[in-house]
């Protein structure tokens, strides 16, 4: 496995951008320890997602290419998989809500994407994605539930740990549990970072009360403006982070929104909410002691779309 | 004066961010040109300017760092010099409109300085200031008008010109005209960069007027959404732009927002309309063939210190 995730990084290097890790010293003056941010708002499509669907689609048979393939978000895992697409010149299908955002919808076909709507409610979303795929023999590219997807999520912590040595601690969103499963294989296997913490909305903790439960929660109405972070883990998912991830700190929205003011503010980078939870689970870890002094912290930012069209409309209407 | 900024240049390197030259491949293929943003966004202060605060204002005598220093801004430049005087531990004032915003007003007193309210024009300005300096010896740093800081903001370019080799063109807004001078003498005596092209509102078009008439315009009443560049040249950036600066290109309110948005949207980095002036320039310049295909060239993002507590506002409204 851990090989498998070191020939994905070396693969996915040569198409995804490499994204900074960026530091803020007055972050680490504000939480006395040296932290690391890794930019994954900075990669192609706006969020971590281009690695496990470049390396998942790059990995299907000839044939599977030929025929397309399919997959339903209407978010960030959606842009990945229509730019992986575009890339390598696949048909590419996306199941969308049909109250979907305008801005995403565009953003999907811009990359050259066909777009499909359902209404939107998980069985919807199946069924319309079941058909299509009866019909036209399309592969389905899950979001996080595919071991290539996982190892290709890997690849940012992969780069962060071969551009900073030493890490003490490494903190993952939690949506799905891709992104963190793919990075806590890759720490506790390479034995670069000792311990990994999931940062969750507490308004989506699902893995947070599977984690402490020891039991997969289904059932789950996320109500929080991180719309990354919405889903429930899968099997397989909840299994790796079982068995890698230490601990799983839960956020409040308003910790979220400031942890994502601050960065905006004082670093200049738009990330989305769903990015900001791990520097509010950074800040609440070192307000109850969980996590240390003076420890070396890497966190993932998982991506950085958001919709700034209301900002901009404002500052339009005042120069007209 | 070229060995001035390359010795300016190492004495900053060691205080202020080594800002990142980012890039945009979206952009690259719109214009057709590659192109290199250093981004100055990501410096102390939020903006360029603390690089020529802090090389002016570490020339200071003993005497006159222990006397203090003064600065009236109401923007960039006075969180600078605030900056600087924090780091050399100098009694630091600035003089401010006492319409300047609060958000403002916070971080120049969060650097430590003390802030002297006075009436919005020029007139009292001068006044207020004159009369502090009367009283108690303090320094004047001039935002512009003043060797040391112009050529500590050269050092801006002198880094671009040390991470990218061989470009075409420079891009630099003008406001008071201090970072185009800078960065003007230095690509123009090193022999690194052959064109330098600044980039300026229409609605604050006084260097454009200026350069085009030979003759320094000094009756200007701006309109721009640029906070940065509503200031007027003196006679001393006159002369530099004058020797140093082939072209000055226009921009209209509306090429400046869209611009911006397409940083925010794309490359995911925050930065000021100021900043903006420099893309949309480039743009037009493309559009309009003044500047040539597949050329390499080189813009100056001066700053990232947009106000955003209207955006968050909103954002905590929802949340609670």
């Amino acid at each position: 496995m851990l090989e498998n995730i070191i020939n994905a990084s070396a693969r996915i290097a040569k198409v995804a951008n490499h994204t900074p890790v960026m530091t803020s010293s007055t972050l680490n003056e504000e939480l006395n320890c040296e932290i690391f941010m890794k930019c994954e708002n900075f990669q192609k499509g706006g969020a971590f997602k281009f690695r496990g669907a470049y390396n998942a689609i790059s990995k299907l048979t000839d044939e599977q290419k030929l025929k397309g393939i399919i997959a339903h978000s209407s978010g960030n895992h959606a842009q990945g998989v229509a730019l992986v697409g575009k890339i390598l010149d696949i048909k590419t299908v996306i199941v969308m809500p049909d109250n979907a955002p305008q801005v995403k919808i565009n953003a999907t076909r811009g990359y050259g994407a066909e777009v499909i709507f359902c209404p939107p409610t998980i069985e919807d979303r199946t069924r319309v994605c079941d058909a299509e795929i009866d019909k036209h023999g399309y592969t389905l590219i899950h979001p996080y539930d595919n071991e290539n997807i996982i190892e290709g999520a890997a690849s940012a912590c992969v780069e962060l740990t071969n551009e900073v040595d030493e890490l003490d601690v490494l903190i993952v969103p939690i949506g799905g549990g891709g992104l963190i499963s793919g990075s806590s294989i890759y720490a506790k296997l390479s034995g670069k970072i000792p311990i990994v913490i999931g940062a969750e909305p507490l308004g989506a903790d699902d893995a947070y009360r599977s984690f402490v439960s020891e039991e997969r929660v289904l059932s789950h109405v996320p109500k929080t403006i991180c719309d990354g972070l919405l889903t429930t883990l899968s099997e397989r998912t909840f299994n790796y982070i079982n068995k890698y991830v230490d601990e799983i700190i839960t956020v409040e929205e308003r910790e979220i929104v400031e942890a994502m003011k601050f960065v905006w503010e004082r670093m200049k980078i738009i990330i989305e909410p769903s990015s900001a939870t791990v520097l509010a689970a950074l800040r609440k870890g070192r307000a109850s002691g969980s996590i240390d002094d003076n420890l070396r912290v890497g966190m993932i930012f998982s991506g950085g779309n958001v919709d700034i069209n209301e900002f901009f409309d404002k500052i339009y209407a005042k120069i007209n």
